[in-house]
């Protein structure tokens, strides 16, 4: 067994106090094996966390990697024009290598403060796998379905190919890639697709993950043809479930809640996401009160417009406040939970949190600095203040992604070159 | 003369267009000589802009340095229970030195995220007047004036300070510093004392600057005992006029929009601070349709967490939109220019542009990474994806006063010291 210590500096643990003590971790299991003073001696390996706080690597529960390449490509425009005119038309021309520029750019950005799991809803997952496994991150990922404006077979096939894609990559890189069947959003994959393939992934044992009441646009269309709300449609379909997690849930009535909270399914709030393209403000309180397992989730960089998932533990935290009316509400602690345990509980993987037995998914934030001083309140500090550039070494599965803000696993510089290369390339076939 | 140039990177000239080009500043005059290719060779000294954008300095139009010793001090709490059980206890105990020791810490804060110019707002004004003369920066500095729950002789005292102190430092550190009267609120200075001062301070030719209309709450106390909204009421007393910039404005009528544009008051919009209080949205796209100048300000460190004016571009263009419910309101350009322009126009000095003739107030951020690849829309990136740690250099008055992110005016690591002790020191007293 070969260990790694992260030593000398503070731990969030997780009942969020705060204590001097290193980190020992089995760096062949990915496990955590003790937290304590003094580990470091005993260790193979060390990470110099002295002025830092090691936290839970942050899980950023909803996106969609590869759309780093339309970063600040269409700003400023509502949801369904931006994805008609825009993104839509840019992301027909993606092809496997865009998409494996794409997700290795925002693997080094989520490396980078502090990321260490993440869901991706995406086309062309075999490369979204191998810039994973190369990352060294930790992923939920799947193949996005949309049957509206396909023919029957097309859209047959595209169902199929979620469930296929699901079962194939499962359990890859170690373990460290889990997988899930992502239709789009319920109203935009056909009832009698849903009543097709859900009971045959559900056989599988394979989780979903789907865009549920982004807008208000989302509602009507299920509400017309099913006449009820798009969660109480979901629910009926067999969607719900404790292995499902949902993106957004901006327009819930209070029923949706309740039935989001009785099937167990979480809801990844993407506070940026949801501002940038005016969707709403989502009833985060209300859902934290009701018992709803709530991540955070960055989106796609397209509508937010960087995967740094600092800045959705503050926006949420400040929106939430917002969305209640209440300065109390989604506090800095609900924040740091959200980021952290409510994100691998939301993508199943148990991690979120350091302590012995957890998945050795960590990152160390450095502290001093004029932005974080003086240290009133450390969890605060992480909500409120704390950015993605703060991030000094960041650690996945027991492996060094980033030291020193180096990181290790991909070369920054060829991924960035790579990356700027393909987004000129695509955006001149779109808009050719 | 001795010169500068900033060379070799790109420039956002006025227009929002990007130009390759060096920008000579004549350090003396702390003036824009010219921004053409090729001008490094001139120059006595040069600054590397390679890989960068060179952006106007930005400008924070409203908050309270010293505040940055509260940080994290007490959150997630509704502004008046969290005046009045927290800052307010916290700030009767602040000594000339806590003031010393925060507004250098919001300085190194600033210079280090790219902000040259700042309006503040609080208390030992000659302590912050000599913190901004040894950090380089430009600002705007005030006495803020309360007078509820005072005898008539310490309410008199308190507003005649506020005169006083601004006859007494304007002009101070080569013209870098200028002051205004700072009454705090309508609703926290009685009308009397309005009545008194108001036309002496414009008779000395001083502008103002306070809060109008922050929360529901600030609007009551005035429409009860004066009949009509707090702008209105404002105006009656002659505090609204072109060199008056006001705090917040999150709760106006349209009545009230149309005043301020007539009268040519500034708006200084304070996104953050009025989410994380749950104080409301402020109109800003209305704000800007009727005419009135829009600037962006951080507020106090205590609602915010930080002083990165980036975090109130984003903030500002977010949650702008959810405010107009409509994704194309407060784009990246009217982002930018509220937090460059804007906040020039608000504190009344001939800056915010980088063209001949302009004050030579600028900072250059850095392009290579990762989080702003690719470069598809450097003014979307401005506003959404750069943060206050890409900025390598920071410039005021010709001055520089950061060169490879080292602090040059102030010892930072000294700075960082002195504020968490003194800030430990407060809050021991405070809560003694
Ligand atoms: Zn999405
Ligand atoms: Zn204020």
């Amino acid at each position: 067994m070969s260990t790694l210590a992260v030593a000398g500096g503070r731990v969030l643990l997780p009942n969020h106090s705060i204590e001097q003590a290193d980190v020992l971790v089995d760096a062949d299991a990915g496990e955590i094996l003790d937290v304590a003073p003094d580990l470091a001696p005993e260790a193979d390996e060390t990470l110099d966390a002295s002025g830092g706080l090691v936290i839970p690597g942050l899980v950023n529960a909803h996106g969609h990697a590869a759309m780093t390449l339309l970063r600040g490509y269409a700003d400023d425009k509502p949801l369904e024009a931006w994805l008609q005119e825009d993104i839509w038309p840019a992301e027909a021309e993606l092809t496997p290598e865009d998409v494996a520029a794409g997700t290795r750019l925002a693997a080094v950005e989520m490396i980078r403060s502090g990321t260490t799991a993440f869901a991706d809803m995406y086309f062309h997952v075999g490369e979204v796998v191998e810039a994973v496994r190369e990352a060294g991150l930790r992923a939920r990922v799947g193949h996005g379905v949309v049957t509206v404006g396909k023919d029957e077979e097309a859209a047959r096939a595209d169902f199929a190919e979620s469930l296929s894609v699901a079962e194939e990559y499962d359990g890859a890189a170690d373990g460290r890639i889990r997988t899930a069947v992502m239709p789009h959003a319920p109203h935009t994959v056909g009832t009698g697709y849903f009543e097709e393939f859900v009971p045959a992934a559900r056989e599988a044992g394979l989780p979903f993950h789907f865009h549920l009441n982004e807008t208000e646009a989302y509602l009507d269309p299920v509400a017309e043809e099913a006449g009820v709300r798009p969660t109480e449609y979901a629910d009926d379909l067999g969607l719900l479930a404790e292995d499902t997690w949902v993106a957004h849930g901006v327009h819930l009535d209070s029923g949706e809640v309740d039935r989001l909270a009785e099937s167990d399914t979480a809801v990844v709030h993407c506070p940026a996401s949801n501002m940038k393209l005016a969707s709403g403000m989502a009833p985060v309180q209300a859902m934290l009160d009701a018992g709803v397992p709530v991540a955070l989730g960055t989106d796609g960089a397209a509508s937010n417009n960087d995967l740094d998932l600092f800045g959705e533990l503050r926006d949420a935290a400040m929106l939430g406040k917002l969305a209640a009316d209440d300065a109390e509400a989604v506090d800095a602690d609900a924040a740091v939970r959200m980021a952290t345990e409510g994100g691998a509980e939301a993508l199943g993987f148990d991690g979120g949190r350091i302590e012995a037995g957890a998945k050795a998914d960590l990152a160390v934030v450095d502290l001093e600095a004029a932005h974080l001083t003086p240290q009133h309140d450390l969890v605060s500090h992480l909500t409120y203040a704390v950015r993605g550039s703060d991030v000094r070494h960041t650690v996945c599965d027991g492996a060094v992604l980033m030291r020193d803000r180096e990181v290790l696993t991909l070369d920054e510089e060829a991924v960035r070159e790579r990356a700027e290369e393909a987004a000129s390339e695509l955006v001149a076939r779109a808009e050719d």
